[in-house]
């Protein structure tokens, strides 16, 4: 029953295989063999254009010099309250982009359009002392477990084309989201006006696969440099490709976070037919948000499982009260519907 | 005939078998699980003390942190002119620790002791603006494939004393700088006064293994928040931790490198038994730097092998002459005496 | 009727005069002259113990620099959400401190104890993903012209002490709460538990005399270094010493401020007899918060008065109705009698 | 006997007499008075176009800035190895643009062209681990004491245009070359191909006006952002333009440069009557560099004068024997024929 996080989930074993075979060849170091190039390809299949992909070593990285390479002097980066580039990353994006994040408050782990026009609105292209708009970023799926829409994303492009301000989206459960909406990759992404994404495979059975996904190749054309000069240039960068050439085939990594979401739907249901259990947020992906009896949490983690107690936002409609906790439940490729039912039966002994 | 770079080679199956492995399983993420724990304690017992260990993601990574955990304001880090965190890097380990690197010359790729005594005496501590002496690093391996003796290193760690420096040792190829020494880990790092350890994994055999060492714990103090902010903490930590079980298993590292080592070793008695190649420097580790005739090279190449050209040092003592050229050939785990040897008989035929 | 800002006058005759004393000599530069040395001195004597002191360019580098005196990696500051470093610096703190500004809310623009300590219990020391805090700021006088009590002060000191944390004051308007306050240099600062000040000149008659003033010289010890680095040591030093000579000299400082606090309480009570003005908060140094009709405020300025209209903070508990303007007036050792009266007399017959 | 260093001299009457009369009024802040955007103006009337103007606090800034103006991620600045932004400013230059500053040598404290040219093509664009060529600084007057004859900048002008590199100039002596040269302002600069200008009166008779010039107003779009953000707007701005008010009126600042120049040669044939005496370089502006019996430099010091002894470059032709000291002497717009004949009277009695 580990519902801590989906990153402690292993490898799934097709990403394995091709690592081992992989790993019995030469090729060239550094992102210039065949395979590398051949990803390369793949993800303008993937995202129906050309696009321009980089590797690099963790999701702080992709988020951190997404940002970086889109950064203005004195530049301000808008997320919302929650977003991991703002509470999560122990500031490295602030110093690898040089940028201040400004959180704008929302429901449900999402940036509220006209509280990003407000806050947009505090700093003028000329406001030399506080600083000024430069980039937007959204999270999908989000910190909450929940999924902008199409039309909700639209939104936020919106305002960051009226604002002349380039779109991030932090990609993290890049696959999580698209299973939710059931749309293409390129249908969520550059069709609905984001600029630059960081693309996660680590959360969804990849061991460690993170990339840097530029709509506009032309945002790149220092990419390769800032990528070296901040560590993030693997030698035997192909074992990156390896990984990602598994994940992609036969629509692997669609599979799997279905697969995920399906586990998290499966708790929320759950959870809906036990009285003593409340949602904090709609289950939208595959993180679900309950407020349960202290006592639940207990017996659970007494059975083994494993599962973080969440701070409570402070803009969250459902109060815990004190004999409630409310916890993260994350599922993965590697749950199973066993976990799913056991942590759910010890819950409705509790 | 790969000898571009060790880097160009795969991973060692035993490396493969244990990522196989540990795929399967749940455990915690970044860095807490009970295998990264285990790792931490296997690195006390190869250097026979008690260390902080960290792992990072690329050599880079571990050069830069370990020169950031150790800088000074206004400091400046004091290498060989030719050491790879002054001229391959990209300058990453100046973004990283705020330090200016200082070339010091030496012959064989080591900095001479006098040269690097009155480098330093020319920043004193008071002086505010050239910058002040704040570390010396000196690569092991170094990157002209010799090696520095243990009174090499004492001589060099004398002057870092004498000063109050602290002292770096960049080993991306630690392990064949061991085994051409012979001696443990131990008596080739804290021993001789080494500080801060980039231990590298990478180029012999994992497929992506980095660590920072560091002799007193107190220097990590900050460590870990500096790793984060940085960008370069695995979520699934435990798969470089399993890399480095196998590694160090049953000194698998040690028999990689010292089959490196014989291969360099094998070029090197090779070229010497011909009368048109002469080494550009001794060859005491597991790279070859040969200057050949071009034809030599041209044929090599249109059989397949693989080498970079070289740039040739301005102090380099052997000449290149018109029709040569200076080449540098590197082994690892995974070359063959079959490549060597055909390697040796096109040059011979050419 | 220049009310914009306390920095549009000019400079007071006394330290014109020692200027131009000055500059008629030869002297080492650098902060090395006897002039230097002799002010270093005369703040030991001020705050009644020894200090380091350094001079910057401008109150934004007295800040940036404390902060990076006192950072930690993955640091973060908590300051008032309407703080000069977070709001009005272009991210010069963020930049030079690697530190993120955590805001914290709390009326008259000042932090309320208990969402200070709220806020750093969501960043405990081990917390290596948010970051961890490493130091307070608090302004003094404040952004909202009010001055913290001595008590209050101290609970803030308290807060940091027992959060290990150090502690910075903005004194960008130090010589105006002092005078609001009666009380002494040392008792506004260090014994209440300050341990670094950006204790400013500039806005109270110089025209360009910034310091940074360390209670504990021990973390001074590495900013000579930084000073220079960050580009901000003059070789002319003995211009700003000179400015300070006559600054500190006879208490002049002291009288130019109360000067301009008694400017903004004529402002204050003639505003209190008026209808139609109220004020935003209370008027404690030399700012004046007031909600004006907008005929006033636009009758006062078509009479030649200079004034910034004042964004509405969100947590500003008297509301700005729709003929109204929230106008910021700040008063300084320029401004006359006549001035003031000649603007209210506009305001009552508007 | 002040030759330690023209900032050793005070402020000129004239720039004293202008600080004055503008300390009296009031003005708005941060660099958006009349009088700073007239100075604006007359820039474009000395440099004969439309140029972009900012002041700022050093000339460790000037340099800094701009270079940062004109940074690419993984950037080398080429420069002269006892250039002022890479041995004097304590790596601020590197710290605010990010490049690393790369030595080039050459005699008489000037890049020698083939130098210039070999050492870039070590550094091709595409070379991500070494880094790239991204920009050109050349000092004038340089560190030397020496002038770039406008051939001489030409070749290098040359080269900067053929690999595609911007090319600043560290004039901290500006106009100390521009007598010594007899040319116009725009026939040093951009006539000759200088994008950025660091243009510094500080030295010259100021006591702090330091100001950057770009000649393509297109590489400052961000620089108001960039000089906030790095603390180097000035909130009474205006004290700087009344400097630089004073200081370009009637030509005086050429008048103060043309006197040092004169002190400067006056002093250079002094040393050429005496036997005693050697010149390490050409005095070609207000720097003279002598080579003196240790017995001449003592008594001069202890009559009084005030100079460096100067560490031996690597490269100087002039050999220093064991009683000899090499020193520096500067002249200033304060420096009288009295004190140079004092001085040159103590080194032929001694």
């Amino acid at each position: 029953m580990f519902f801590a996080s989906d990153n402690w989930a292993g490898a799934h074993p097709a990403i394995n295989e091709r690592l081992s075979k992989e790993s019995t060849r030469f090729a060239a170091a550094y992102g210039s063999s065949d395979l590398d190039k051949s990803i390369e390809v793949r993800f303008n299949e993937i995202f129906e254009r050309e696009v321009a992909v980089f590797f690099v070593a963790t999701g702080t990285a992709a988020n951190s010099l997404s940002l970086a390479s889109i950064a203005r002097p004195g530049g301000l980066t808008f997320c919302h309250s929650e977003a991991h580039i703002i509470e999560d990353e122990c500031g490295a994006p602030d110093f690898f982009s040089g940028m201040r994040m400004v959180a704008v408050e929302g429901p449900d782990g999402k940036m509220l359009p006209e509280n990003l026009v407000s806050r947009i609105a505090r700093y003028p292209q000329d406001a030399i002392h506080h600083g000024r708009a430069a980039a937007i970023s959204i999270t999908q799926a989000t910190e909450a477990g929940t999924v902008y829409t199409l039309d909700e994303i639209d939104a936020i492009a919106k305002i960051a084309k009226d604002n002349g301000l380039p779109l991030h989206m932090d990609g993290a459960r890049f696959a999580n989201a698209l299973m939710a909406l059931g749309c293409t990759p390129a249908e969520m992404t550059w069709k609905r006006g984001v600029d630059v994404l960081s693309f996660g495979g680590t959360k969804n059975g990849c061991w460690c696969a993170e990339a840097i996904v530029f709509f506009d190749p032309e945002l790149a054309k220092d990419f390769a440099f800032l990528r070296k000069r901040t560590a993030q240039l693997f030698s035997k960068s192909r074992f990156i490709a390896a990984q990602f050439d598994a994940y992609l085939k036969d629509d692997l990594w669609l599979g799997l976070a279905g697969h995920a979401n399906e586990m998290a739907n499966r708790l929320r249901a759950g959870f809906g037919s036990l009285n003593s259990a409340r949602l904090a947020w709609p289950t939208q992906a595959n993180e679900v948000f309950a407020i349960l009896p202290k006592s639940s949490a207990k017996a659970a983690q007494e059975n083994g499982a494993r599962f973080y107690d969440w701070l409570e936002p402070r803009d969250m409609p459902e109060k815990v009260s004190a004999d409630e906790v409310l916890i993260r439940m994350v599922t993965s490729f590697a749950t199973t519907e066993e976990d799913v039912d056991q942590f759910l039966s010890i819950c409705a002994s509790a």
